[in-house]
């Protein structure tokens, strides 16, 4: 069976060595030094390894049960869920008001990828909530937020997201669901949703569903759309829970995975449902949960990457086939560790310099959401909503190549399901496709977030690269392996993003026939710039004479290898870009 | 539920516009004309369609049963088994002397792209045997071929093939299984053999076990391992079945998919084998088989792409979502096809030109495999097993990632099993692992098959581009759009070749880091001149005034979209493998 350890050491230099975060502006950051996050992230790293790793097999094996209109989680999820509601890992960074710990973004940032690495189908359970409380919290009026939210920050009561219907799932103007006013103020929701994540299931008292719908004679598409509370047991004034509400399962889906997680299809039958924001503005409230729900989806990428590869270095150190081609390393054994065959390395290297470029990524990306949250920084807002489909699509489909990878590692025995390797590509599958698909992401990042406020958001990203490469480039250990790449590959964004410019007028297929490529080679660059960020930390770290020479020196190796290795994929996207749409239009649809 | 058609017009196009076998002074050539391969694929395409195909998802939800030792194959599979060999689909291009119908390799190769994308797994029950019959056929006495033959090419009797052991897979020298000599000429077999495919099951009278044991003895490692045919049932002088050999099956194995193929773990406890071919020659009996099964595996990276990709193009017509940016193209619907969204072109496109392109490699090395055959002709022999590896490597890893994107254009309904999307992943992924995982695949190309007779193979690769080049270098339209990107990624191809050569001398590690590099460019390269060559014969066709012009015009825009989209991925591979084995090797085991 997979394990999975918590990387500690590798969070902590992210967060005090390249973030510094105990030294910035923050509020609430002044509280994380490296002693509080460490027994934040120690803590969070034990009940993840020993309680939530142990059930993630068996979730994939068990699945979720549909029977007699009632779901059940798999064997050990209930117990765990209790005890991770109990522990307080709940609401981590959720408001004090209502029984949050208040902490910053960023620390539930890294707690949040060892739950999703350890367990992604338990974790959903409460990220769905988390999801749910931040709409209920931005957009809710004083009373609802008093009768949701304490029981939604202490998971005693969980929450969903319900937008997709049979008909529509990315176009959500179609939707059939109506929401009839009664006089009471409250409204008779009526339609069916489907693969509502964490839809129904055995871990908490009351599920809280937000649920996308259109009040009759409102504006057509899009711009009709309504949110709204709709609660499975309707809930008392004096916040005990009442009769059942008109809400029901229909069915769970057979997937490809994250069996552990029930995807449900529910059935509103003149459902009791109170508004949610404004009537209309639906969206826009959803919006809310949807960012954060990608951002969390884009760490899922990185999470399955990391258990994968986990997992595959253990078994790459142990598993004996052939010798070394430079000379027997393992002499005395029968075969050498297949850690020594050069296309083995170049795998894990994959996968190790993606990992932790990743990690990187959304731990800087999660100090601008708290520098937007708790400073109101628009720049730092603009510049990580510009981000947000790169994290999410990128992270995404590459995670997913690194979980193949790892498979791979395994050779045969990685096909076969007992050895779990299989599970992290299923679960792993779904995270490119859910909240948004990854080519909606690359529509979102082409088509809307880089003209946004007239481009001035993707200019602040060049202007950051452009200035670390100023500030570093005297630092002769930077410059070749680090800065030279780097450059490379902005200017190579910088051409992507002209030719839009240019040709985009003309031709709005111009820039959509290369979206998907544009979001990966702007991925790249992240990942780049990111990794020379911690190639100069980690330089710094050993001219101050750091005693862990090791640590230092791997993650500048394990950069170099990024920027060689991985880098050069920029000039494929670029020229994939630059073909235009005529190869990619040219035929008629009955002509395929 | 997916449904599959046999893409009988472009299959044609290959042999007789591109390849014109019927010109061709290959033996058996003659035969094949237009009318003539017509009716056979045209047979094939409806068995497989209508027999095959709907078996396919039966074979996925139910898989294969153990109980009491015996293995039950999936509803179905025994009557569609029993209609394939009445048919006279199992013996197509098996030699007369024993049942077969001669007919040259290319034509088994259409068919069994048919039968491999309709149902992979019902598939490999007569591909184990057919790969089975070609080393006795090769190796064995003549008794052993009048014994075993004539019910092999009928798929009376199956075959299998026995190679990995718990401890060791591709370094086969680590084997365990031992033969001991009886005085009767035959021998006891004793081990565990893992990972049988088609090991045991319940559509044959008998199964013709092949398996490598080492003799008590004889040479360490690989060159002291045997080869044994091991009957489940002992065969008597009259050709009735006697005895239940002493081999069993322990257990078959959950996988990630071909859940309707038997993947067994078989005990061998004193079994009767007779010796195929000479003493501690196994392993050269065993390439007879394994070369024909790499070839085959590869085909099934196009089969399991093709029909997925035939399944999102239907989707993609009929699901409505948004509308084209360029302006309505279903003004009176409720929403355009995804057909319209430049992104879904992209991804359509690239599954449609690189199944094309798959195919005609496939078919053009079909054609090579039978003038080796039938002609004795060595260059032929040679430049195929230069490509091999490519074959298998490259088109299962693209493969499998085109029955990804397949599975991307359905959204959240790709991830629900019931589509069937999930499906084509999930079978697709074995290929990239089975018969040598690919990294090995990269291995034997950059290791062995690159200095093979003095790297006289790969020069004649590189003159067959050369040659194709300048022999239509004054063609207007196949100049800009094919020629110069083919000349282009050639160059990247002999750089890369060069590289290895200059480095590879000091330092093997730098050729073997780049070796999966190496593999997927060679690829690309070959993808390239079958797309230059498939173009040449569309253009001529048109220039003759060809009554079908939006076929071939087809032909040629899915053409440059490949040249234009596609090709670009060798200057990063390129880069890649010229950055060396520096930053691959660069850490110690230990820190990781």
């Amino acid at each position: 069976m997979p394990t999975y350890t918590a990387p500690i050491k590798d969070m902590q230099f992210l967060l005090h060595d390249m973030l510094k975060i105990n030294d910035s502006d923050v509020p609430g950051y002044d509280e994380l030094d490296r002693e509080f996050t460490a027994a934040v992230l120690e803590e969070a790293g034990k009940i993840t390894s020993e309680v939530l790793a142990p059930l993630n097999q068996v979730g994939d094996v068990e699945g979720c049960r549909f029977e007699n209109g009632v779901v059940s989680t798999p064997t050990g999820f209930k117990a765990a869920f209790d005890q991770v509601r109990e522990g307080g890992w709940t609401g981590l960074d959720c408001d004090p008001e209502y029984g949050g710990q208040g902490m910053p973004y960023i620390l539930a940032t890294a707690v949040g990828e060892m739950f999703s690495a350890s367990n992604q189908s338990f974790t959903m359970y409460q990220g769905l909530t988390h999801g749910a409380y931040s709409a209920i919290h931005a957009h809710g009026t004083d009373a609802q937020k008093a009768r949701y939210l304490p029981k939604m920050v202490s998971c005693e009561w969980t929450g969903t997201m319900n937008l997709t219907e049979p008909n529509c799932g990315t176009d959500l103007g179609l939707m059939r669901t109506r929401a009839e006013p009664q006089d009471d103020g409250s409204y008779k929701i009526t339609g069916t949703k489907i693969f509502i994540s964490a839809g129904d299931h055995d871990l908490a008292d009351n599920i809280i569903h937000l649920v996308l719908a259109k009040i009759p004679g409102g504006p057509k598409g899009i711009k009709g759309v309504s949110l709204f509370i709709v609660p499975k047991f309707l809930v008392n004034d004096d916040g005990s829970l009442g009769a059942r509400n008109g809400v029901s399962v229909g069915n769970i889906e057979e997937k490809m995975g994250i069996h552990g997680n029930a995807t449900c299809v529910m059935n509103y039958d003149g459902a009791t449902g109170w508004l949610l924001g404004e009537q209309h503005k639906g969206m826009r409230a959803m919006f809310t949960m949807m960012n954060e729900a990608r951002l969390g989806v884009g760490m899922q990428g990185l999470s399955q990457a990391e258990a994968a590869y986990q997992n595959a270095l253990t078994y790459a150190r142990e598993r004996l086939q052939g010798r070394a081609v430079t000379g027997a390393q393992n002499p005395d054994g029968p075969a050498d560790p297949i850690i020594v065959h050069p296309d083995i390395r170049r795998s894990l290297m994959d996968q190790k310099s993606f990992t932790e470029g990743a990690r990187a990524f959304i731990f800087w990306g999660a100090e601008m959401i708290d520098r937007a949250l708790r400073l109101q920084d628009q720049d730092a807002h603009g510049l990580i909503s510009l981000l947000t489909p790169v994290i999410k699509g990128f992270l995404t489909d590459r995670g997913y190549d690194m979980t193949v990878q790892a498979q791979q590692i395994y050779g045969g025995h990685g096909y076969i399901e007992e050895q779990g390797m299989s599970q992290f590509t299923r679960d792993a599958r779904i995270a490119m496709i859910y909240e948004g698909a990854n080519g909606v992401q690359a529509l979102d990042l082409v088509g809307r977030k880089l003209a946004l406020d007239g481009g001035k958001h993707v200019m602040a990203f060049f202007d950051l690269v452009k200035g670390f490469i100023k500030e570093n480039g005297d630092t002769e250990a930077l410059k070749e392996d680090f800065l030279d790449p780097l450059k490379g590959a902005s200017k190579d964004l910088q051409a992507a993003a002209m030719f839009f410019m240019a040709e985009g007028m003309k031709n709005p297929n111009a820039a959509l026939a290369g979206s998907t490529d544009f979001m990966h080679l702007f991925g790249h660059v992240c990942l780049g710039l990111m990794w020379s960020m911690m190639a100069k930390t980690a330089t710094e770290a050993l001219a101050a004479g750091a005693s862990d020479v090791t640590f230092y020196e791997t993650k500048l190796a394990t950069g170099r290898y990024y920027m060689a290795r991985q880098l050069p994929a920029t000039k494929m996207h670029l020229a994939r870009i630059q073909s235009g749409a005529d190869t990619v239009m040219a035929l008629d649809a009955e002509n395929f």
